[in-house]
């Protein structure tokens, strides 16, 4: 089979052999955002076409290809959702080259009644074995951090926190970015950040240290941005942890976004794990196996 | 004598009476930001010329005016600071017309030794009596909110949140205000938001809500950016009030912001009371009444 990752700004696809072994991968920065005219269809055969020249027939994609934005909306499935329940719901999409299914994305609610979405990265998460196995807690850094709970080889909740984003307008459009000069982003700096989240005074507090330290003479103009990373990150993990404080969290994602978190993670007093990016084709073929292929 | 709370964007002027009361008064946009050429007495004379000509010879600014962008650099002042203090730390400053001092900033360190700056906030704070004569917290909301404890007439400390400059950010540079659309400022969605920010889960996922809630049509575009007000003007109260319940906020500003403030405060359970921009004269005044003139 085929399985795709197919985000906002990239696109990863896995040949992936009926063991589940990854044969042969590729990746380019077509994200859905960079493929003129939603050519989805003509830019999927592109990429994929000397595996469907070798046979390969089935195709299943996840992320936000399947969003409004994307080739075909596919509906939103409540939590909780195992891969099962997530291969019964799958959207068939028109491909004149391969059987091609779109995986949905999931919507929770939380105790407030307020909801939560996520596209792409259940499947990473049902990637993961151990998860699935014993339950945990699942972490995925980024612009949009997704944290999730799973038991019984289901997720059950989850919620997204903003930092990257958050970092980047703080960085590019606040008074914060203007004295920032290019540094090492992990370090001493970003303890201190990460130690600083934990001060009373609140986020929108603690940013205001990058500025009033570095006027002081504290904080160098060059260690302002990590000590800005480790107090968004500080406070997105210890807000995180609050309700899972003794479980394992398993980051998913690229290495060094995993191991920055694997570090703040210990620092706020968790336990972390780190897995790669191929648990997306992991997932991808847990969810095939369930599915229904003609 | 004529006061003047000169900050970044704008500049009000104040004829004051012996008696402190304000006899006349004026304001424009000409923030420093806004004085090409670092043209400061050119400006101020312009502004203030016919006070002067009636016979005023005592000029005292306060505001960015006195930062290092401004006009001549003020040191900062460490807290604990009453307005005797302050009026025995002015910058002199040449002025063919009058005699002119600037106000110095506050610097004041926290107990995890993080410092903490203000120009001009100081000097509004000395314009309410009641702070000066009783204690009390005072909150000045805005692009940087600052909130002071003041007791026995003196600032001892004080925290600023970028509530304002990241409502800002995220709402011009982030996915949350792309599909926000004009609509009330204040309402029940704004109450909402100021709900959510007692919930568990932090900041940086609660902000995501706005794009969550919007997604599944509970939240309408025209009442997203209400709703964001709402849940980061209650991050910035609930972290400010939790080190000072029971006490009076005193809110210094202009009314709109204000009412806002005053209704935020009340609903996370504080008591508040409300002052205008003219405290900037009054403070002005209090200060001008400690200095040394010629």
């Amino acid at each position: 089979m085929i399985g795709i990752d197919w985000g906002t700004t990239g696109f990863r696809a896995f040949r992936i052999g009926d063991d589940g072994t990854i044969g042969d991968r590729r990746s380019s920065p077509r994200g859905i955002l960079n493929v003129p005219d939603a050519r989805f269809g003509d830019t999927l055969r592109e990429e994929i076409g000397p595996w469907l020249a070798l046979g390969e027939d089935r195709v299943l994609l996840s992320g936000m290809i399947g969003s409004r934005q994307g080739w075909k909306e596919a509906p939103y499935l409540p939590t909780p959702a195992a891969p099962a329940d997530v291969a019964a719901a799958l959207t068939d999409i028109a491909f004149d080259w391969a059987q091609a299914k779109l995986v949905p994305g999931l919507l929770s609610y939380d105790a407030a009644g307020v909801a939560e979405v996520m596209r792409g990265e259940e499947t990473q998460i049902f990637g993961v074995p151990a998860l699935l196995a014993n339950g945990g807690i699942a972490c995925l850094p980024g612009t949009h951090s997704k944290w999730a709970t799973v038991a019984d080889g289901r997720i059950v909740g989850f919620a997204t926190h903003m930092t990257g984003e958050v970092y980047a307008a703080l960085k590019g459009h606040t008074i914060l970015g203007r004295t920032m000069r290019e540094g090492a982003s992990d370090g001493p700096v970003f303890d201190a950040g990460l130690a600083r989240s934990a001060d009373p005074g609140g986020l929108l507090h603690h940013i205001f240290g990058v500025r009033a330290q570095t006027l002081v003479g504290a904080l160098a103009e060059t260690d302002a941005a990590a000590y800005l990373s480790g107090i968004l990150i500080g406070h997105e993990i210890r807000a995180a942890l609050a309700s899972a404080t003794g479980t394992t969290v398993h980051i998913i994602g690229a290495p060094e976004l995993t191991r920055l978190y694997a570090r703040a993670i210990e620092a706020c007093g968790g336990v972390a794990e780190q897995h790669d990016g191929d648990a997306a084709a992991a997932g991808l073929y847990a969810i095939a196996a369930h599915a229904v292929w003609t």
